[in-house]
């Protein structure tokens, strides 16, 4: 049996991968009149007067909703929310197996920016974060911005930014272990979608100053003519000395490749051509745009995927249950790009001077301290750039 | 410490009364692969082809949304859904307790009956049922009549509905006791609101033919200038003699009191006045309508109040959890009246003969035996009325 049909079968047994549990008991009389009438007007009232006690009376302040459309489902497209159930479940696990975050699935049966965004702004009182997931671009773009501005508690597009985020904290220590500035590295981007500008961005905060993005046309240049808003407008922070052509012009030279596009777009001759020892983060799954095995041989010195069966996973588990924590842990109204970079730091800070080798560059995913850490830079990042409430 | 306050400080050490847990173990990359990705893709795809296995593939066959607009919470009034969140997990934190059925409470930020109408809809997909909670009359009978058409899983308005129910059991039992058959009761029901309209109308199902309904300004009757278009529906089918008057020209001759109302409303004389061995239902919370001491030495036979510390506590807590049970056991696409009139049966029927006494014809609430055999009943209703699904 293969992973596919064991996992068909153990969702049969599992029949949900999350359940909601009690607090508290309820077994006699006076439980019941102490949670439930009449002794539950209390909070209420109190709540009514002061709504952020909401957060000390409620679950609110340990639980994230995750949110999806089905739109862009794993790598299996548009199939609908209800379809897309099983993965938000699996997050929702994943959060608590993680951080011991509580978290919630939800499918929102519309493919409409506005409807989504007014559905769970209406229902966001009942939550004290928003996890995005698996909605397509550019509406996820739209999504999230016009959310952020909605609604007073952190709202984050996980297939964004947590995948950028740890793709940063990998550019660090493969730079920390190779002795190079990230200032320095020339980084050829593959995938223009939510992902690929996601990253891009954070690598231009993070510091890095040359990135050639590259769509299923080829480089992105500004002046071309580019219909998707999202790709045009990282062609005006990309790019700046205006390449033009395919993949093969771009890797020739470069430091880093960076892949969340398609499997086996990168040949050996491309990593012949780039600069010396270089990094390869090739994150199309489940089959990379190069097998590490290829790369290796070509030259490449250090090399990650989206897989687990390979080395220097790139998993979003280290990031988007801490991130959260950290968050939810200082009440923050956000999860703004202080928290974010904190965040990259600290997961990259979680791999030791002593562990830090071309096959060890993240932690392990099932490390529990990734979580605590990444909270507590998080946490204080918020305070820093003020978006903590508490 | 009065129990308020008590309430108060245990709401703040449990912070939340309800959790979100996993029921897969998370603990290495096998697992992962299983319960997220790659794995997971194939459940995805298995509720695409059908949608109905999203009950076999997620947890969506034991749960249910308890959602409130927070328009009219407990006797609070209308306090805002963010103010009734404890409620809400009140509510869950019972649903798990009494009958395993995992419940997730949801806050809705308008008081516009399409929006959420709306809002429920577009979530509805993630839910085996929906529980409406604490919605202010008239909106919640609409809101509840387009649910319904809008979404294939039942909608249940317990506040109406549950309560309902469980004074249809009180009075299954009543008649029992006392040798009456329920289609010769004459009924004074003191209350015109959501409740009020809904127990009404079921005791009509269940068999009781003479029913006078007050509002806050005496007996409704037909003809009368009626503003409120639920009082105007139940003046049609209640008061077939065309009484006029108030309360006390009401109860005169009458077998049944039913109040949902306010307190102390029912005087000694009243009672006094009453046919023999008459029942009172004086759920008015926390100060019933009339004192059970009071009424008892009136002359009343049976005395129910909402209250834990009285005998004869009319609680819905014996009803909702078993009827979604059985509801969601056959998944059943709606909640109907034969569903109700079963579960009110049942209900009655777990108080054996050697039990039933005028302090004892409610089942005790913690009896956990008591939602099997309502959702049993239940399950069996739906499947005779076609609305099983499975």
């Amino acid at each position: 049996m293969n992973v596919m049909e064991e996992s068909l079968q153990m969702h049969k047994q599992w029949q949900g991968k999350i359940e909601v549990c009690t607090r508290t008991k309820i077994e006699n009389a006076r439980d019941l009149t102490l949670a439930y009438t009449p002794g539950v007007a209390q909070p209420c009232l109190e709540i009514q007067k002061d709504p952020d006690l909401s957060y000390e009376l409620t679950r609110r302040s340990n639980l994230v909703a995750v949110i999806t459309d089905g739109s862009a489902v794993l790598g299996l497209g548009d199939i609908g929310g209800l379809a897309g159930m099983p993965v938000m479940e699996g997050k929702c696990a994943l959060f608590k197996a993680f951080a011991d975050v509580d978290a919630f699935p939800l499918c929102i049966d519309s493919n409409d920016v506005d409807t989504i965004v007014d559905t769970i702004a209406l229902i966001s009182g009942s939550f004290g974060g928003i996890n995005l997931e698996d909605i397509a671009a550019p509406r996820c773009f739209e999504i999230e911005a016009k959310l952020k501005e909605r609604v007073d508690i952190p709202v984050f597009h996980d297939d964004q930014h947590g995948t950028a985020i740890v793709v940063g904290a990998a550019m660090l220590n493969a730079c920390k272990l190779t002795g190079r500035k990230i200032g320095e590295l020339k980084v050829v981007m593959s995938g223009a979608g939510a992902a690929g500008c996601a990253i891009a961005k954070f690598l231009l905060s993070l510091g890095v100053k040359d990135i050639i993005m590259l769509n299923s046309k080829g480089i992105i240049c500004e002046g071309d003519d580019i219909r998707n808003p999202a790709q045009a407008e990282m062609a005006k922070i990309t790019n700046r000395k205006h390449l033009r052509g395919g993949l093969a012009d771009a890797m020739k030279g470069a430091d880093v490749f960076v892949g969340v596009s398609k499997p086996d777009l990168v040949t050996a001759d491309m990593v012949k051509s780039m600069n010396e020892k270089p990094f390869i983060f090739a994150m199309s799954n489940p089959v990379p745009e190069i097998m590490p095995d290829v790369a290796k041989s070509a030259g490449a010195y250090i090399v990650g995927t989206g897989r687990s069966d390979f080395p220097n996973q790139i998993n979003n588990v280290v990031a988007f249950p801490g991130i959260f924590k950290g968050a939810l842990a200082v009440r923050a109204s956000d999860i703004n790009e202080d928290m974010k970079l904190a965040a990259a730091h600290a997961i990259a800070a979680c791999v030791s001077d002593e562990q830090l080798d071309v096959d060890f560059i993240l932690p392990n995913a099932f490390d529990r301290n990734v979580s605590i850490k990444v909270a507590e830079a998080v946490a204080e990042a918020a305070r820093k750039s003020g978006v903590a409430r508490i």
